[in-house]
Protein backbone atom coordinates (compact mmCIF):
# COMPACT_ATOMS: atom_id res chain seq x y z
CA UNK A 1 0.00 0.00 0.00
CA UNK A 2 1.39 3.46 -0.93
CA UNK A 3 1.19 6.13 1.03
CA UNK A 4 2.41 9.93 0.10
CA UNK A 5 2.56 12.83 2.44
CA UNK A 6 2.99 15.85 0.83
CA UNK A 7 5.32 18.48 2.44
CA UNK A 8 6.34 21.78 1.29
CA UNK A 9 8.52 24.83 3.00
CA UNK A 10 6.85 26.34 5.97
CA UNK A 11 4.77 23.45 6.92
CA UNK A 12 3.98 22.28 10.18
CA UNK A 13 5.87 19.35 11.21
CA UNK A 14 3.27 17.44 13.56
CA UNK A 15 0.84 17.54 10.89
CA UNK A 16 3.04 15.64 8.73
CA UNK A 17 4.68 12.92 11.90
CA UNK A 18 2.24 12.14 14.05
CA UNK A 19 0.02 10.70 11.30
CA UNK A 20 3.38 8.84 9.75
CA UNK A 21 4.01 7.33 12.43
CA UNK A 22 1.01 5.22 12.55
CA UNK A 23 0.70 4.52 8.90
CA UNK A 24 3.89 3.67 8.47
CA UNK A 25 3.38 0.48 10.69
CA UNK A 26 0.55 -0.14 8.32
CA UNK A 27 0.90 -3.88 7.21
CA UNK A 28 3.13 -3.66 3.64
CA UNK A 29 3.06 0.60 3.95
CA UNK A 30 5.40 2.09 1.75
CA UNK A 31 5.10 5.57 2.82
CA UNK A 32 7.18 8.23 1.19
CA UNK A 33 7.37 11.85 1.80
CA UNK A 34 6.81 13.72 -1.37
CA UNK A 35 7.03 17.54 -2.88
CA UNK A 36 6.87 19.02 -5.95
CA UNK A 37 10.36 19.22 -6.11
CA UNK A 38 12.49 16.35 -3.80
CA UNK A 39 14.69 17.65 -0.85
CA UNK A 40 14.68 19.85 2.71
CA UNK A 41 11.63 21.40 3.52
CA UNK A 42 12.18 24.24 6.03
CA UNK A 43 8.94 24.29 8.73
CA UNK A 44 7.08 26.97 9.87
CA UNK A 45 9.41 27.68 12.64
CA UNK A 46 12.47 27.35 10.73
CA UNK A 47 13.97 25.01 13.30
CA UNK A 48 13.42 21.79 11.34
CA UNK A 49 13.78 20.60 8.00
CA UNK A 50 12.18 16.82 6.68
CA UNK A 51 13.21 15.68 3.59
CA UNK A 52 10.80 14.45 -0.08
CA UNK A 53 12.23 11.36 -1.15
CA UNK A 54 10.42 11.64 -4.11
CA UNK A 55 8.45 14.29 -6.35
CA UNK A 56 4.49 14.26 -6.96
CA UNK A 57 5.19 13.50 -10.29
CA UNK A 58 6.67 10.34 -9.76
CA UNK A 59 3.86 9.11 -7.32
CA UNK A 60 0.85 9.80 -8.89
CA UNK A 61 -1.46 7.28 -7.52
CA UNK A 62 -0.73 6.73 -4.32
CA UNK A 63 -3.84 4.74 -2.36
CA UNK A 64 -3.78 7.10 0.70
CA UNK A 65 -2.85 10.68 0.34
CA UNK A 66 -2.54 13.00 3.30
CA UNK A 67 -1.92 16.66 2.97
CA UNK A 68 -0.54 18.22 6.09
CA UNK A 69 -1.61 22.11 7.37
CA UNK A 70 1.28 25.50 8.05
CA UNK A 71 1.40 28.65 5.74
CA UNK A 72 3.41 27.19 3.42
CA UNK A 73 0.29 25.07 2.38
CA UNK A 74 -1.47 28.45 0.66
CA UNK A 75 0.55 28.94 -2.11
CA UNK A 76 -0.41 25.26 -3.13
CA UNK A 77 -3.97 26.34 -3.18
CA UNK A 78 -2.95 28.13 -6.47
CA UNK A 79 -0.61 25.52 -7.67
CA UNK A 80 -1.98 23.88 -10.59
CA UNK A 81 0.32 20.70 -10.78
CA UNK A 82 -0.40 20.29 -7.00
CA UNK A 83 -3.57 20.17 -7.69
CA UNK A 84 -3.76 18.13 -10.60
CA UNK A 85 -2.15 15.81 -8.98
CA UNK A 86 -4.35 15.17 -5.98
CA UNK A 87 -7.10 15.62 -8.05
CA UNK A 88 -5.48 12.72 -10.11
CA UNK A 89 -4.68 10.39 -6.92
CA UNK A 90 -8.16 11.31 -5.13
CA UNK A 91 -9.42 9.19 -8.19
CA UNK A 92 -7.68 6.13 -7.13
CA UNK A 93 -7.00 6.55 -3.47
CA UNK A 94 -8.78 4.26 -1.01
CA UNK A 95 -8.18 7.33 1.53
CA UNK A 96 -7.44 11.24 0.74
CA UNK A 97 -7.38 12.80 4.04
CA UNK A 98 -5.58 16.34 5.63
CA UNK A 99 -4.81 17.59 9.09
CA UNK A 100 -4.84 21.16 9.78
CA UNK A 101 -5.46 23.63 7.10
CA UNK A 102 -4.31 20.76 4.72
CA UNK A 103 -8.20 20.86 4.14
CA UNK A 104 -8.06 24.30 2.46
CA UNK A 105 -5.76 22.59 -0.31
CA UNK A 106 -8.19 19.54 -0.52
CA UNK A 107 -10.93 22.30 -0.95
CA UNK A 108 -9.13 23.84 -3.37
CA UNK A 109 -8.72 20.90 -6.08
CA UNK A 110 -12.64 20.37 -5.60
CA UNK A 111 -13.02 17.52 -3.58
CA UNK A 112 -14.28 18.88 -0.54
CA UNK A 113 -17.85 19.81 -2.43
CA UNK A 114 -20.63 18.19 -0.69
CA UNK A 115 -18.86 16.73 1.82
CA UNK A 116 -19.01 17.64 5.61
CA UNK A 117 -15.25 18.02 6.51
CA UNK A 118 -13.11 19.62 9.35
CA UNK A 119 -9.55 21.39 9.84
CA UNK A 120 -7.87 23.95 12.14
CA UNK A 121 -10.31 25.82 14.52
CA UNK A 122 -9.34 29.14 13.22
CA UNK A 123 -10.51 28.36 9.97
CA UNK A 124 -13.48 25.98 10.06
CA UNK A 125 -15.98 28.22 8.43
CA UNK A 126 -13.45 28.83 5.55
CA UNK A 127 -14.38 24.90 4.40
CA UNK A 128 -17.70 26.85 3.14
CA UNK A 129 -15.73 28.50 0.80
CA UNK A 130 -15.10 25.11 -1.22
CA UNK A 131 -18.73 23.74 -0.96
CA UNK A 132 -17.96 21.78 2.22
CA UNK A 133 -20.14 21.59 5.70
CA UNK A 134 -18.11 22.61 8.88
CA UNK A 135 -17.97 20.26 11.09
CA UNK A 136 -16.81 20.87 14.92
CA UNK A 137 -14.97 17.39 15.56
CA UNK A 138 -11.10 15.69 16.25
CA UNK A 139 -11.86 14.13 12.35
CA UNK A 140 -14.39 13.29 10.24
CA UNK A 141 -15.03 10.69 7.58
CA UNK A 142 -17.35 11.49 4.71
CA UNK A 143 -16.83 8.56 1.83
CA UNK A 144 -13.23 8.61 1.18
CA UNK A 145 -12.32 11.72 2.57
CA UNK A 146 -10.68 11.73 6.33
CA UNK A 147 -9.98 16.01 7.50
CA UNK A 148 -8.93 16.10 10.88
CA UNK A 149 -8.75 19.45 12.95
CA UNK A 150 -5.76 21.14 13.81
CA UNK A 151 -2.00 19.52 14.13
CA UNK A 152 -2.17 16.89 16.79
CA UNK A 153 -5.65 15.83 15.72
CA UNK A 154 -3.93 13.95 12.70
CA UNK A 155 -2.77 11.25 15.63
CA UNK A 156 -6.17 10.35 16.29
CA UNK A 157 -7.36 10.39 12.46
CA UNK A 158 -4.99 8.00 11.52
CA UNK A 159 -5.76 5.60 14.49
CA UNK A 160 -8.99 5.80 13.19
CA UNK A 161 -7.85 4.99 9.75
CA UNK A 162 -5.46 2.29 10.91
CA UNK A 163 -8.89 0.23 12.48
CA UNK A 164 -10.88 0.54 9.20
CA UNK A 165 -8.04 -0.59 7.68
CA UNK A 166 -6.63 -3.25 9.00
CA UNK A 167 -9.07 -3.82 12.43
CA UNK A 168 -9.76 -2.19 15.64
CA UNK A 169 -6.81 -4.72 17.05
CA UNK A 170 -4.27 -3.42 15.14
CA UNK A 171 -4.64 0.27 16.00
CA UNK A 172 -4.64 -0.47 19.78
CA UNK A 173 -1.44 -2.49 19.09
CA UNK A 174 0.07 1.03 17.45
CA UNK A 175 -1.59 2.75 20.08
CA UNK A 176 0.36 1.32 22.75
CA UNK A 177 3.28 0.94 20.31
CA UNK A 178 3.36 4.87 19.97
CA UNK A 179 1.67 5.02 24.15
CA UNK A 180 -0.68 7.24 23.11
CA UNK A 181 -2.76 7.34 26.37
CA UNK A 182 -2.38 11.31 26.44
CA UNK A 183 -2.89 13.25 29.81
CA UNK A 184 -2.28 16.92 28.86
CA UNK A 185 -1.38 18.78 32.30
CA UNK A 186 -4.37 21.67 31.19
CA UNK A 187 -7.28 21.40 29.63
CA UNK A 188 -6.88 24.35 26.93
CA UNK A 189 -7.15 22.41 23.17
CA UNK A 190 -10.03 23.64 21.29
CA UNK A 191 -11.48 27.14 21.48
CA UNK A 192 -14.37 25.87 23.66
CA UNK A 193 -12.09 24.49 26.56
CA UNK A 194 -9.46 27.18 26.38
CA UNK A 195 -10.03 30.50 28.72
CA UNK A 196 -11.47 33.12 26.07
CA UNK A 197 -8.42 35.75 26.12
CA UNK A 198 -6.17 33.11 25.24
CA UNK A 199 -8.74 31.50 21.97
CA UNK A 200 -8.57 35.46 20.87
CA UNK A 201 -4.67 35.70 21.27
CA UNK A 202 -4.32 32.66 19.11
CA UNK A 203 -6.81 33.62 16.55
CA UNK A 204 -5.02 36.84 15.99
CA UNK A 205 -1.31 35.17 15.37
CA UNK A 206 -2.43 33.24 13.42
CA UNK A 207 -4.79 35.32 11.03
CA UNK A 208 -1.75 37.95 10.96
CA UNK A 209 0.45 34.75 10.09
CA UNK A 210 -2.02 34.25 7.22
CA UNK A 211 -2.40 37.80 5.94
CA UNK B 1 17.42 30.10 24.55
CA UNK B 2 19.09 27.45 23.05
CA UNK B 3 17.17 23.72 22.52
CA UNK B 4 19.19 21.18 21.41
CA UNK B 5 17.30 17.79 20.22
CA UNK B 6 19.58 15.61 19.29
CA UNK B 7 19.01 13.37 16.34
CA UNK B 8 20.16 9.75 15.04
CA UNK B 9 19.62 7.40 12.65
CA UNK B 10 16.83 5.22 13.57
CA UNK B 11 15.32 7.12 15.79
CA UNK B 12 11.33 7.95 16.56
CA UNK B 13 10.64 10.73 15.10
CA UNK B 14 7.78 11.26 16.84
CA UNK B 15 9.39 11.45 20.04
CA UNK B 16 11.40 14.32 18.65
CA UNK B 17 8.71 16.33 16.72
CA UNK B 18 5.71 16.30 19.38
CA UNK B 19 8.17 18.44 21.55
CA UNK B 20 9.74 20.57 18.94
CA UNK B 21 6.30 21.71 18.42
CA UNK B 22 5.76 23.20 21.67
CA UNK B 23 9.54 24.19 23.18
CA UNK B 24 10.06 26.22 19.40
CA UNK B 25 7.73 28.47 20.38
CA UNK B 26 9.37 29.25 23.94
CA UNK B 27 9.69 33.05 23.84
CA UNK B 28 13.41 33.65 22.38
CA UNK B 29 13.67 29.55 21.54
CA UNK B 30 16.99 28.83 19.09
CA UNK B 31 16.06 25.54 18.47
CA UNK B 32 18.49 23.57 16.95
CA UNK B 33 18.40 19.40 16.00
CA UNK B 34 21.75 18.45 16.29
CA UNK B 35 23.67 15.07 16.10
CA UNK B 36 27.18 13.83 16.25
CA UNK B 37 27.39 14.73 12.42
CA UNK B 38 24.98 16.87 10.45
CA UNK B 39 23.49 15.50 7.87
CA UNK B 40 20.37 13.97 7.15
CA UNK B 41 19.06 11.29 9.95
CA UNK B 42 16.44 7.99 8.37
CA UNK B 43 14.22 7.26 10.92
CA UNK B 44 13.25 4.08 12.35
CA UNK B 45 10.42 2.89 10.13
CA UNK B 46 12.74 4.00 7.34
CA UNK B 47 10.62 6.20 5.42
CA UNK B 48 11.28 9.85 6.70
CA UNK B 49 14.48 11.52 7.35
CA UNK B 50 15.36 14.65 9.22
CA UNK B 51 18.44 16.85 9.64
CA UNK B 52 20.60 18.03 11.86
CA UNK B 53 21.59 21.22 11.37
CA UNK B 54 24.27 21.42 13.80
CA UNK B 55 27.30 18.99 15.55
CA UNK B 56 26.85 18.75 18.71
CA UNK B 57 30.44 19.73 19.00
CA UNK B 58 29.35 22.77 17.87
CA UNK B 59 27.03 23.70 20.89
CA UNK B 60 28.02 22.36 24.06
CA UNK B 61 25.83 24.33 26.17
CA UNK B 62 22.45 24.42 25.32
CA UNK B 63 19.78 25.70 28.00
CA UNK B 64 17.48 22.63 27.32
CA UNK B 65 18.83 19.35 26.08
CA UNK B 66 16.27 16.40 24.65
CA UNK B 67 16.81 13.42 23.92
CA UNK B 68 14.23 11.50 21.50
CA UNK B 69 13.72 7.32 21.64
CA UNK B 70 14.31 5.04 18.77
CA UNK B 71 16.74 1.74 18.29
CA UNK B 72 18.50 4.43 17.24
CA UNK B 73 19.67 5.92 19.92
CA UNK B 74 21.62 2.25 21.71
CA UNK B 75 25.05 2.69 20.26
CA UNK B 76 24.93 6.09 21.82
CA UNK B 77 24.47 4.35 24.98
CA UNK B 78 28.73 3.36 25.10
CA UNK B 79 29.31 6.70 22.96
CA UNK B 80 32.00 8.62 24.58
CA UNK B 81 31.86 12.17 22.51
CA UNK B 82 27.64 11.96 22.70
CA UNK B 83 28.02 10.99 26.18
CA UNK B 84 30.47 13.50 27.67
CA UNK B 85 28.47 16.01 25.89
CA UNK B 86 25.87 15.17 27.45
CA UNK B 87 27.11 15.56 30.88
CA UNK B 88 28.98 18.76 29.95
CA UNK B 89 25.67 20.26 28.31
CA UNK B 90 24.01 18.94 31.95
CA UNK B 91 26.30 21.22 34.02
CA UNK B 92 25.02 23.91 32.83
CA UNK B 93 21.02 23.51 31.40
CA UNK B 94 18.29 24.56 32.81
CA UNK B 95 16.24 21.83 31.86
CA UNK B 96 17.76 18.10 30.45
CA UNK B 97 15.26 15.99 29.32
CA UNK B 98 14.39 12.64 27.58
CA UNK B 99 11.62 10.78 25.47
CA UNK B 100 10.92 7.40 25.52
CA UNK B 101 14.07 5.41 25.49
CA UNK B 102 15.94 8.63 25.26
CA UNK B 103 16.01 7.89 29.34
CA UNK B 104 18.74 5.41 28.57
CA UNK B 105 21.60 7.90 27.26
CA UNK B 106 20.56 9.91 30.19
CA UNK B 107 21.18 6.82 32.40
CA UNK B 108 24.37 5.57 30.67
CA UNK B 109 25.74 9.32 30.82
CA UNK B 110 25.29 8.71 35.07
CA UNK B 111 22.74 11.95 35.28
CA UNK B 112 19.92 9.14 36.36
CA UNK B 113 21.64 8.55 38.89
CA UNK B 114 19.60 8.60 42.68
CA UNK B 115 16.81 9.66 40.44
CA UNK B 116 13.12 8.93 39.80
CA UNK B 117 12.43 8.58 35.92
CA UNK B 118 10.29 7.22 33.15
CA UNK B 119 10.65 5.89 29.65
CA UNK B 120 8.86 3.26 27.16
CA UNK B 121 6.94 1.05 29.05
CA UNK B 122 8.73 -2.11 27.42
CA UNK B 123 11.59 -0.84 29.47
CA UNK B 124 10.87 1.05 32.61
CA UNK B 125 12.87 -1.65 34.85
CA UNK B 126 15.81 -0.82 33.27
CA UNK B 127 16.10 2.71 34.28
CA UNK B 128 17.55 0.44 37.26
CA UNK B 129 20.96 -0.20 36.12
CA UNK B 130 21.63 3.68 36.13
CA UNK B 131 21.09 3.83 39.65
CA UNK B 132 17.35 5.54 38.87
CA UNK B 133 14.10 4.54 40.59
CA UNK B 134 11.26 3.59 37.77
CA UNK B 135 8.33 5.42 37.85
CA UNK B 136 5.11 4.89 36.47
CA UNK B 137 3.77 7.84 35.04
CA UNK B 138 3.40 10.54 31.51
CA UNK B 139 6.31 12.59 32.97
CA UNK B 140 8.54 12.73 35.43
CA UNK B 141 10.52 15.76 37.25
CA UNK B 142 13.20 15.25 39.53
CA UNK B 143 15.36 17.94 40.48
CA UNK B 144 15.90 19.80 36.31
CA UNK B 145 15.95 16.27 34.63
CA UNK B 146 12.46 15.35 32.96
CA UNK B 147 12.23 11.77 31.43
CA UNK B 148 8.44 10.71 29.55
CA UNK B 149 7.12 7.43 28.65
CA UNK B 150 7.16 6.69 25.31
CA UNK B 151 6.99 8.44 21.95
CA UNK B 152 3.83 10.58 22.03
CA UNK B 153 4.21 11.59 26.45
CA UNK B 154 6.95 14.11 25.01
CA UNK B 155 3.60 16.69 24.10
CA UNK B 156 2.40 16.45 27.31
CA UNK B 157 5.98 16.70 29.16
CA UNK B 158 6.91 19.57 26.43
CA UNK B 159 3.28 21.66 27.67
CA UNK B 160 4.24 21.06 31.25
CA UNK B 161 8.22 22.21 30.70
CA UNK B 162 6.44 25.44 28.95
CA UNK B 163 4.25 25.95 32.12
CA UNK B 164 7.16 25.92 34.11
CA UNK B 165 9.34 27.88 32.18
CA UNK B 166 7.07 30.62 31.06
CA UNK B 167 3.63 30.34 32.55
CA UNK B 168 0.37 28.25 32.60
CA UNK B 169 -1.35 30.73 30.51
CA UNK B 170 1.34 30.57 27.92
CA UNK B 171 1.43 26.85 28.16
CA UNK B 172 -2.34 26.71 27.15
CA UNK B 173 -2.06 29.14 24.28
CA UNK B 174 0.30 26.71 22.83
CA UNK B 175 -1.96 23.75 23.20
CA UNK B 176 -4.66 25.90 21.95
CA UNK B 177 -2.31 26.43 18.87
CA UNK B 178 -1.64 23.09 18.10
CA UNK B 179 -5.16 22.12 19.50
CA UNK B 180 -4.41 19.27 21.56
CA UNK B 181 -7.53 18.19 22.95
CA UNK B 182 -6.96 14.42 22.41
CA UNK B 183 -9.55 12.07 21.54
CA UNK B 184 -7.59 8.66 20.70
CA UNK B 185 -10.67 6.47 19.02
CA UNK B 186 -9.68 3.78 21.63
CA UNK B 187 -8.22 3.63 25.13
CA UNK B 188 -5.32 1.30 24.46
CA UNK B 189 -2.12 3.64 24.86
CA UNK B 190 -0.44 1.90 27.93
CA UNK B 191 -0.09 -1.35 29.14
CA UNK B 192 -1.98 -1.14 32.11
CA UNK B 193 -5.54 -0.15 29.55
CA UNK B 194 -4.59 -2.49 26.53
CA UNK B 195 -5.90 -5.54 26.60
CA UNK B 196 -2.96 -8.09 27.87
CA UNK B 197 -2.74 -10.30 24.67
CA UNK B 198 -1.62 -7.06 22.74
CA UNK B 199 0.73 -5.81 25.35
CA UNK B 200 2.96 -9.27 24.91
CA UNK B 201 2.94 -8.93 21.25
CA UNK B 202 4.05 -5.38 21.34
CA UNK B 203 6.56 -6.53 23.98
CA UNK B 204 7.37 -9.44 21.78
CA UNK B 205 8.56 -6.84 18.72
CA UNK B 206 9.89 -4.67 20.67
CA UNK B 207 12.52 -6.65 22.01
CA UNK B 208 13.13 -8.78 19.07
CA UNK B 209 13.84 -5.14 17.65
CA UNK B 210 16.29 -4.59 20.49
CA UNK B 211 17.67 -7.81 20.66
Amino acid sequence: MRIAILIFDELTALDAVGPYEILARLPNAELTFVAKEPGPKRTDTGALSLNADMAIADLPDPDIVLVPGGQGNRPLMEDEEVLDWLRTAHETTTWTTSVCTGALVLGAAGLLEGKRATTYWVYRERLREFGAEPVVARFVEDGKVLTSAGVSAGIDMALHLAALDVGEDFAKAVQLGIEYDPAPPFDAGSPEKAPPELVELVRGVEQSADA
